[in-house]
Protein backbone atom coordinates (compact mmCIF):
# COMPACT_ATOMS: atom_id res chain seq x y z
CA UNK A 1 0.00 0.00 0.00
CA UNK A 2 0.94 3.49 -0.71
CA UNK A 3 1.98 5.40 2.22
CA UNK A 4 -0.03 8.38 1.23
CA UNK A 5 -2.58 9.47 -1.47
CA UNK A 6 -1.87 12.17 -3.95
CA UNK A 7 -4.74 14.30 -4.67
CA UNK A 8 -4.96 17.23 -7.68
CA UNK A 9 -6.90 19.99 -6.46
CA UNK A 10 -9.03 21.92 -8.73
CA UNK A 11 -8.81 25.49 -9.06
CA UNK A 12 -12.05 26.87 -7.30
CA UNK A 13 -15.11 27.88 -9.38
CA UNK A 14 -16.76 29.79 -6.41
CA UNK A 15 -16.49 33.61 -5.98
CA UNK A 16 -17.26 33.88 -2.37
CA UNK A 17 -14.49 32.32 -0.98
CA UNK A 18 -14.71 33.76 2.49
CA UNK A 19 -18.58 33.19 2.75
CA UNK A 20 -17.40 29.54 2.16
CA UNK A 21 -14.55 29.50 4.31
CA UNK A 22 -16.77 30.29 7.38
CA UNK A 23 -19.07 27.49 6.54
CA UNK A 24 -16.42 24.50 6.55
CA UNK A 25 -15.23 26.37 9.65
CA UNK A 26 -18.71 25.82 11.13
CA UNK A 27 -18.00 22.04 9.48
CA UNK A 28 -14.97 21.41 11.30
CA UNK A 29 -16.20 23.03 14.72
CA UNK A 30 -19.23 20.47 14.24
CA UNK A 31 -16.97 17.36 13.83
CA UNK A 32 -14.30 19.01 16.62
CA UNK A 33 -11.43 19.07 14.01
CA UNK A 34 -8.30 21.53 14.67
CA UNK A 35 -7.19 22.68 11.11
CA UNK A 36 -3.96 24.71 11.30
CA UNK A 37 -2.87 26.36 8.27
CA UNK A 38 1.10 26.88 8.64
CA UNK A 39 2.86 29.38 5.71
CA UNK A 40 6.37 30.25 5.24
CA UNK A 41 8.73 30.84 2.29
CA UNK A 42 10.30 27.79 0.78
CA UNK A 43 13.02 26.73 2.97
CA UNK A 44 12.05 28.39 6.24
CA UNK A 45 11.36 24.45 7.49
CA UNK A 46 7.40 23.59 7.72
CA UNK A 47 8.27 20.18 7.04
CA UNK A 48 10.93 20.17 9.47
CA UNK A 49 8.90 22.02 12.25
CA UNK A 50 5.60 19.80 11.60
CA UNK A 51 7.56 16.53 11.87
CA UNK A 52 9.01 17.44 15.40
CA UNK A 53 5.70 18.88 16.60
CA UNK A 54 3.92 15.58 15.10
CA UNK A 55 6.03 13.30 16.88
CA UNK A 56 5.77 16.02 20.32
CA UNK A 57 1.90 15.36 20.17
CA UNK A 58 0.97 12.37 18.81
CA UNK A 59 0.54 10.49 21.77
CA UNK A 60 -2.32 12.98 23.37
CA UNK A 61 -3.69 14.23 19.56
CA UNK A 62 -5.16 12.55 16.69
CA UNK A 63 -2.69 14.33 13.73
CA UNK A 64 -3.85 14.51 10.29
CA UNK A 65 -1.52 16.29 7.66
CA UNK A 66 -2.53 18.04 3.72
CA UNK A 67 0.99 18.95 2.55
CA UNK A 68 0.30 21.48 -0.39
CA UNK A 69 2.63 21.56 -3.55
CA UNK A 70 3.10 23.00 -6.73
CA UNK A 71 4.19 19.02 -8.27
CA UNK A 72 6.37 16.85 -5.87
CA UNK A 73 5.68 14.89 -2.95
CA UNK A 74 8.79 15.30 -1.38
CA UNK A 75 7.39 16.90 1.94
CA UNK A 76 4.91 14.15 1.87
CA UNK A 77 6.99 11.25 1.99
CA UNK A 78 9.31 12.79 4.42
CA UNK A 79 6.28 13.11 7.20
CA UNK A 80 4.66 10.02 6.59
CA UNK A 81 7.90 8.46 6.56
CA UNK A 82 9.14 10.48 10.49
CA UNK A 83 6.11 10.33 12.00
CA UNK A 84 3.60 7.77 11.01
CA UNK A 85 0.57 10.48 10.62
CA UNK A 86 -1.84 10.02 7.86
CA UNK A 87 -0.96 12.39 5.15
CA UNK A 88 -2.31 13.45 2.08
CA UNK A 89 -0.13 15.26 -0.67
CA UNK A 90 -1.73 17.88 -2.85
CA UNK A 91 -0.79 18.98 -5.82
CA UNK A 92 -1.90 22.51 -6.98
CA UNK A 93 -1.29 22.43 -10.51
CA UNK A 94 1.20 25.60 -10.36
CA UNK A 95 -0.83 27.46 -8.11
CA UNK A 96 1.12 29.20 -5.46
CA UNK A 97 -2.07 29.17 -2.65
CA UNK A 98 -5.06 27.11 -1.32
CA UNK A 99 -8.78 28.75 -1.03
CA UNK A 100 -11.31 27.00 1.16
CA UNK A 101 -12.56 24.87 -1.82
CA UNK A 102 -9.55 23.21 -2.56
CA UNK A 103 -8.81 22.70 1.27
CA UNK A 104 -12.00 21.51 1.63
CA UNK A 105 -10.82 18.58 -1.29
CA UNK A 106 -8.18 18.18 0.68
CA UNK A 107 -10.21 17.17 3.54
CA UNK A 108 -12.42 15.07 1.65
CA UNK A 109 -9.31 13.07 0.70
CA UNK A 110 -7.65 13.09 3.69
CA UNK A 111 -10.98 11.65 5.56
CA UNK A 112 -11.10 13.64 8.99
CA UNK A 113 -13.22 11.01 10.84
CA UNK A 114 -11.08 10.48 14.19
CA UNK A 115 -8.54 13.61 13.87
CA UNK A 116 -8.43 15.92 16.67
CA UNK A 117 -5.91 18.38 14.71
CA UNK A 118 -4.86 18.75 11.00
CA UNK A 119 -2.02 20.79 9.56
CA UNK A 120 -2.67 21.76 6.37
CA UNK A 121 1.33 22.96 4.74
CA UNK A 122 0.86 25.87 2.57
CA UNK A 123 2.62 25.77 -0.60
CA UNK A 124 6.07 28.07 0.17
CA UNK A 125 5.58 31.58 -0.66
CA UNK A 126 5.33 34.73 1.61
CA UNK A 127 2.49 36.20 -0.79
CA UNK A 128 -0.20 34.40 -2.40
CA UNK A 129 -1.16 31.77 0.12
CA UNK A 130 -1.52 34.95 2.75
CA UNK A 131 -4.71 36.48 0.14
CA UNK A 132 -6.81 33.63 0.46
CA UNK A 133 -8.92 32.62 3.50
CA UNK A 134 -8.44 28.38 3.75
CA UNK A 135 -10.94 27.57 5.98
CA UNK A 136 -8.55 27.07 8.80
CA UNK A 137 -9.48 27.67 12.70
CA UNK A 138 -6.26 29.10 12.98
CA UNK A 139 -3.42 30.32 10.66
CA UNK A 140 0.63 30.74 11.51
CA UNK A 141 3.90 31.59 9.69
CA UNK A 142 7.36 30.03 10.10
CA UNK A 143 9.91 32.63 9.51
CA UNK A 144 13.35 31.57 9.63
CA UNK A 145 16.87 33.44 10.62
CA UNK A 146 18.36 33.13 7.31
CA UNK A 147 15.70 34.85 5.40
CA UNK A 148 16.24 38.16 7.47
CA UNK A 149 14.53 40.52 10.09
CA UNK A 150 12.92 42.83 7.69
CA UNK A 151 10.38 39.99 5.97
CA UNK A 152 7.76 42.09 8.12
CA UNK A 153 8.16 45.38 6.26
CA UNK A 154 7.93 43.14 2.56
CA UNK A 155 5.48 40.77 3.01
CA UNK A 156 2.98 42.99 5.78
CA UNK A 157 0.18 41.48 4.60
CA UNK A 158 1.50 37.72 5.56
CA UNK A 159 2.22 39.16 9.32
CA UNK A 160 -0.99 40.56 9.48
CA UNK A 161 -3.28 37.74 8.90
CA UNK A 162 -1.55 35.07 10.95
CA UNK A 163 -2.59 34.48 14.57
CA UNK A 164 0.80 33.27 15.36
CA UNK A 165 4.74 33.11 14.01
CA UNK A 166 7.41 30.51 14.68
CA UNK A 167 10.94 32.64 14.33
CA UNK A 168 13.03 28.90 12.94
CA UNK A 169 16.39 28.30 12.66
CA UNK A 170 17.55 30.17 16.11
CA UNK A 171 20.88 27.72 16.42
CA UNK A 172 22.35 29.41 13.33
CA UNK A 173 21.31 32.83 15.00
CA UNK A 174 25.12 33.47 15.42
CA UNK A 175 26.24 33.54 11.78
CA UNK A 176 23.35 35.49 10.27
CA UNK A 177 22.49 39.37 10.93
CA UNK A 178 18.78 38.42 12.43
CA UNK A 179 17.45 41.19 15.12
CA UNK A 180 14.96 39.22 16.81
CA UNK A 181 13.55 42.30 18.67
CA UNK A 182 13.41 44.24 15.99
CA UNK A 183 11.81 41.67 14.03
CA UNK A 184 9.18 40.44 16.69
CA UNK A 185 8.79 44.56 17.14
CA UNK A 186 8.17 44.77 13.41
CA UNK A 187 5.27 41.58 13.53
CA UNK A 188 3.47 43.20 16.72
CA UNK A 189 3.23 47.00 14.85
CA UNK A 190 1.27 44.65 12.33
CA UNK A 191 0.01 42.36 14.54
CA UNK A 192 -0.19 43.34 18.31
CA UNK A 193 -1.41 40.19 20.15
CA UNK A 194 0.28 37.72 18.65
CA UNK A 195 2.27 34.69 19.98
CA UNK A 196 6.15 34.87 19.21
CA UNK A 197 7.92 31.35 19.17
CA UNK A 198 11.77 31.52 18.82
CA UNK A 199 12.46 27.79 17.97
CA UNK A 200 15.13 25.36 16.42
CA UNK A 201 12.85 22.94 14.80
CA UNK A 202 16.70 20.82 14.18
CA UNK A 203 17.92 20.99 17.70
CA UNK A 204 14.62 21.13 19.22
CA UNK A 205 15.28 24.69 21.33
CA UNK A 206 12.21 26.06 22.05
CA UNK A 207 9.96 23.27 20.58
CA UNK A 208 8.33 22.70 24.13
CA UNK A 209 6.89 25.74 24.39
CA UNK A 210 5.29 25.66 20.85
CA UNK A 211 3.66 22.22 21.08
CA UNK A 212 2.22 23.02 24.12
CA UNK A 213 0.59 26.20 23.35
CA UNK A 214 -0.87 23.89 20.65
CA UNK A 215 -1.78 21.43 22.74
CA UNK A 216 -4.06 24.36 24.84
CA UNK A 217 -5.24 26.11 21.69
CA UNK A 218 -6.68 22.79 20.58
CA UNK A 219 -8.02 21.48 23.49
CA UNK A 220 -9.39 24.52 24.67
CA UNK A 221 -11.41 25.56 21.05
CA UNK A 222 -12.84 21.93 21.52
CA UNK A 223 -13.89 21.97 24.87
CA UNK A 224 -15.41 25.34 24.03
CA UNK B 1 16.13 65.09 -3.80
CA UNK B 2 14.87 61.97 -3.02
CA UNK B 3 17.38 58.85 -3.62
CA UNK B 4 14.94 57.15 -6.05
CA UNK B 5 11.76 57.25 -7.42
CA UNK B 6 8.45 54.87 -6.33
CA UNK B 7 6.16 53.88 -9.03
CA UNK B 8 2.46 51.97 -8.25
CA UNK B 9 3.09 49.72 -11.65
CA UNK B 10 -0.55 48.65 -12.78
CA UNK B 11 -1.66 45.12 -13.56
CA UNK B 12 -1.61 44.60 -17.42
CA UNK B 13 -4.58 44.43 -19.27
CA UNK B 14 -2.89 43.22 -22.22
CA UNK B 15 -3.70 39.07 -22.59
CA UNK B 16 -0.40 38.47 -25.24
CA UNK B 17 2.15 38.71 -22.44
CA UNK B 18 4.91 36.88 -24.97
CA UNK B 19 4.50 39.15 -27.76
CA UNK B 20 4.79 42.09 -25.79
CA UNK B 21 7.71 40.38 -23.98
CA UNK B 22 9.16 39.76 -27.70
CA UNK B 23 8.58 43.10 -28.44
CA UNK B 24 10.11 44.80 -25.34
CA UNK B 25 13.43 42.34 -25.95
CA UNK B 26 13.84 44.10 -29.46
CA UNK B 27 13.60 47.39 -28.01
CA UNK B 28 15.74 46.62 -25.70
CA UNK B 29 18.50 45.63 -28.15
CA UNK B 30 18.17 48.43 -30.42
CA UNK B 31 19.04 50.65 -27.72
CA UNK B 32 21.61 47.92 -26.45
CA UNK B 33 20.61 48.00 -22.75
CA UNK B 34 20.78 44.46 -21.42
CA UNK B 35 17.80 43.51 -18.87
CA UNK B 36 18.27 40.47 -16.39
CA UNK B 37 15.69 39.40 -14.22
CA UNK B 38 17.09 38.20 -10.94
CA UNK B 39 14.63 36.04 -8.99
CA UNK B 40 14.48 33.84 -5.80
CA UNK B 41 13.05 33.36 -2.01
CA UNK B 42 12.22 35.72 0.05
CA UNK B 43 15.59 35.99 2.09
CA UNK B 44 17.70 34.30 -0.82
CA UNK B 45 19.95 37.75 -0.68
CA UNK B 46 18.65 39.04 -4.15
CA UNK B 47 19.29 42.63 -2.93
CA UNK B 48 22.35 41.97 -1.07
CA UNK B 49 24.37 40.11 -4.02
CA UNK B 50 22.99 42.95 -6.54
CA UNK B 51 24.37 45.55 -4.74
CA UNK B 52 28.06 43.37 -4.41
CA UNK B 53 28.14 42.77 -8.45
CA UNK B 54 27.37 46.58 -9.36
CA UNK B 55 29.85 47.95 -7.18
CA UNK B 56 32.10 45.25 -9.02
CA UNK B 57 30.46 46.13 -12.56
CA UNK B 58 30.50 50.03 -11.97
CA UNK B 59 33.82 50.97 -13.95
CA UNK B 60 32.49 48.57 -16.41
CA UNK B 61 29.10 48.88 -17.10
CA UNK B 62 26.66 52.13 -16.70
CA UNK B 63 23.83 50.40 -14.51
CA UNK B 64 20.32 51.06 -13.43
CA UNK B 65 18.38 48.66 -10.76
CA UNK B 66 14.49 48.25 -10.46
CA UNK B 67 13.54 46.85 -7.32
CA UNK B 68 10.17 45.32 -7.35
CA UNK B 69 8.27 44.26 -4.24
CA UNK B 70 4.58 44.02 -2.89
CA UNK B 71 4.59 47.02 -0.74
CA UNK B 72 7.87 48.64 0.48
CA UNK B 73 10.70 50.72 -0.07
CA UNK B 74 13.60 48.82 2.03
CA UNK B 75 15.65 47.05 -0.70
CA UNK B 76 15.76 50.39 -2.82
CA UNK B 77 16.99 52.40 -0.24
CA UNK B 78 20.24 50.07 0.21
CA UNK B 79 20.95 49.79 -3.25
CA UNK B 80 20.90 53.22 -3.32
CA UNK B 81 22.71 53.70 -0.41
CA UNK B 82 25.65 51.55 -1.01
CA UNK B 83 25.91 51.67 -4.86
CA UNK B 84 24.47 55.46 -6.20
CA UNK B 85 23.17 53.05 -9.02
CA UNK B 86 20.41 54.39 -10.54
CA UNK B 87 17.33 52.75 -8.72
CA UNK B 88 13.37 52.66 -8.97
CA UNK B 89 10.77 51.25 -6.70
CA UNK B 90 8.29 48.85 -8.54
CA UNK B 91 4.96 48.97 -6.10
CA UNK B 92 3.32 45.70 -8.06
CA UNK B 93 -0.03 46.34 -5.35
CA UNK B 94 0.08 42.86 -3.96
CA UNK B 95 0.30 40.86 -7.27
CA UNK B 96 3.57 38.33 -6.90
CA UNK B 97 4.87 38.75 -10.24
CA UNK B 98 5.83 41.24 -12.93
CA UNK B 99 4.88 40.84 -16.80
CA UNK B 100 6.77 42.48 -19.52
CA UNK B 101 4.15 45.61 -19.36
CA UNK B 102 4.49 45.76 -15.77
CA UNK B 103 8.51 45.76 -16.67
CA UNK B 104 7.84 48.08 -19.61
CA UNK B 105 6.55 50.58 -17.25
CA UNK B 106 9.42 50.44 -14.70
CA UNK B 107 11.43 51.18 -17.34
CA UNK B 108 10.31 54.32 -18.36
CA UNK B 109 9.79 55.48 -15.19
CA UNK B 110 13.53 54.04 -14.54
CA UNK B 111 14.55 55.84 -18.10
CA UNK B 112 16.83 53.40 -19.61
CA UNK B 113 18.93 56.36 -21.77
CA UNK B 114 22.60 55.81 -21.56
CA UNK B 115 22.01 52.26 -19.18
CA UNK B 116 24.29 49.07 -20.58
CA UNK B 117 22.65 47.18 -17.92
CA UNK B 118 19.58 47.14 -16.00
CA UNK B 119 18.88 44.51 -13.44
CA UNK B 120 15.20 43.91 -12.03
CA UNK B 121 15.06 42.48 -8.83
CA UNK B 122 11.87 40.77 -9.37
CA UNK B 123 9.20 40.12 -6.21
CA UNK B 124 10.74 37.17 -3.92
CA UNK B 125 8.75 34.20 -5.10
CA UNK B 126 9.90 30.49 -6.15
CA UNK B 127 6.03 30.48 -7.78
CA UNK B 128 4.46 33.09 -9.87
CA UNK B 129 7.69 35.55 -11.01
CA UNK B 130 8.53 31.72 -13.13
CA UNK B 131 5.16 31.98 -14.89
CA UNK B 132 5.39 35.61 -16.57
CA UNK B 133 8.29 36.49 -19.00
CA UNK B 134 9.28 39.73 -18.36
CA UNK B 135 10.74 40.87 -21.70
CA UNK B 136 13.98 40.36 -20.26
CA UNK B 137 17.31 39.20 -22.27
CA UNK B 138 17.71 36.85 -19.36
CA UNK B 139 16.80 35.45 -16.09
CA UNK B 140 18.55 34.42 -13.59
CA UNK B 141 17.23 32.53 -9.56
CA UNK B 142 19.56 32.95 -6.69
CA UNK B 143 18.78 30.07 -4.44
CA UNK B 144 20.40 30.38 -0.80
CA UNK B 145 22.16 27.65 1.14
CA UNK B 146 19.56 27.48 4.61
CA UNK B 147 16.33 26.92 1.81
CA UNK B 148 17.53 23.59 1.22
CA UNK B 149 19.04 21.60 -1.42
CA UNK B 150 15.04 20.30 -2.28
CA UNK B 151 14.18 23.17 -3.91
CA UNK B 152 14.43 22.52 -7.73
CA UNK B 153 12.52 19.02 -7.41
CA UNK B 154 9.36 21.38 -5.74
CA UNK B 155 9.42 24.19 -7.87
CA UNK B 156 10.79 23.19 -10.92
CA UNK B 157 9.27 25.46 -13.00
CA UNK B 158 11.21 28.33 -11.83
CA UNK B 159 14.28 26.15 -12.47
CA UNK B 160 13.38 25.43 -16.09
CA UNK B 161 12.99 28.83 -16.95
CA UNK B 162 16.11 30.59 -15.76
CA UNK B 163 19.62 30.82 -17.73
CA UNK B 164 21.78 30.81 -14.69
CA UNK B 165 21.79 29.54 -11.12
CA UNK B 166 23.20 31.20 -8.32
CA UNK B 167 23.86 29.26 -5.01
CA UNK B 168 24.21 31.72 -2.23
CA UNK B 169 25.34 31.63 1.93
CA UNK B 170 28.14 29.31 0.63
CA UNK B 171 29.76 30.67 3.56
CA UNK B 172 27.08 28.75 6.10
CA UNK B 173 27.29 25.84 4.34
CA UNK B 174 29.05 24.05 7.40
CA UNK B 175 25.97 24.83 9.55
CA UNK B 176 23.16 23.14 7.27
CA UNK B 177 22.55 19.80 5.31
CA UNK B 178 23.22 21.10 1.80
CA UNK B 179 24.40 18.45 -0.60
CA UNK B 180 25.68 21.59 -3.46
CA UNK B 181 26.22 18.28 -6.12
CA UNK B 182 22.81 16.74 -5.54
CA UNK B 183 21.25 20.08 -5.83
CA UNK B 184 23.22 20.93 -9.27
CA UNK B 185 22.33 18.13 -10.75
CA UNK B 186 18.64 18.07 -9.77
CA UNK B 187 18.79 21.74 -11.95
CA UNK B 188 20.89 20.04 -14.80
CA UNK B 189 18.12 17.34 -15.15
CA UNK B 190 15.34 20.24 -15.69
CA UNK B 191 18.14 22.62 -17.35
CA UNK B 192 20.81 21.22 -18.55
CA UNK B 193 23.53 23.87 -19.70
CA UNK B 194 22.82 26.38 -17.71
CA UNK B 195 25.80 27.82 -15.33
CA UNK B 196 25.89 27.58 -11.62
CA UNK B 197 27.69 29.93 -9.31
CA UNK B 198 28.47 29.17 -5.70
CA UNK B 199 28.49 32.19 -3.93
CA UNK B 200 28.69 33.96 -0.63
CA UNK B 201 27.43 37.66 -1.81
CA UNK B 202 28.29 38.49 1.82
CA UNK B 203 32.00 37.64 2.02
CA UNK B 204 32.52 37.46 -1.26
CA UNK B 205 33.61 34.58 -2.38
CA UNK B 206 32.90 33.20 -5.69
CA UNK B 207 31.40 36.47 -6.23
CA UNK B 208 34.54 37.17 -8.93
CA UNK B 209 33.36 34.35 -11.36
CA UNK B 210 30.10 35.48 -11.52
CA UNK B 211 30.90 39.31 -12.07
CA UNK B 212 33.46 38.22 -15.29
CA UNK B 213 30.27 35.60 -16.49
CA UNK B 214 28.15 38.85 -16.54
CA UNK B 215 29.99 41.44 -17.75
CA UNK B 216 30.96 38.95 -20.91
CA UNK B 217 27.35 38.18 -21.26
CA UNK B 218 26.43 41.91 -21.63
CA UNK B 219 29.76 42.94 -23.69
CA UNK B 220 29.29 39.89 -26.31
CA UNK B 221 25.12 40.79 -26.64
CA UNK B 222 25.98 44.27 -27.33
CA UNK B 223 28.50 43.61 -29.79
CA UNK B 224 26.14 40.77 -31.65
Amino acid sequence: MDKFRVLKVKESVFANNEQRAEELRSELKNKKTYLLNVMGSPGSGKTVTLTKLINMLKADLRIGVMEADIDSDVDAHTIADQTGAKVIQLHTGGMCHLDSDMTRQGLEGLGIENLDLIFLENVGNLVCPAEFDTGAIKSLAILSVPEGDDKPLKYPLMFTVINALIINKIDVMPYFDFDQQACTERVHKLNPDIPVFPVSAKTGEGMEALANWLLGEVKAWQAE
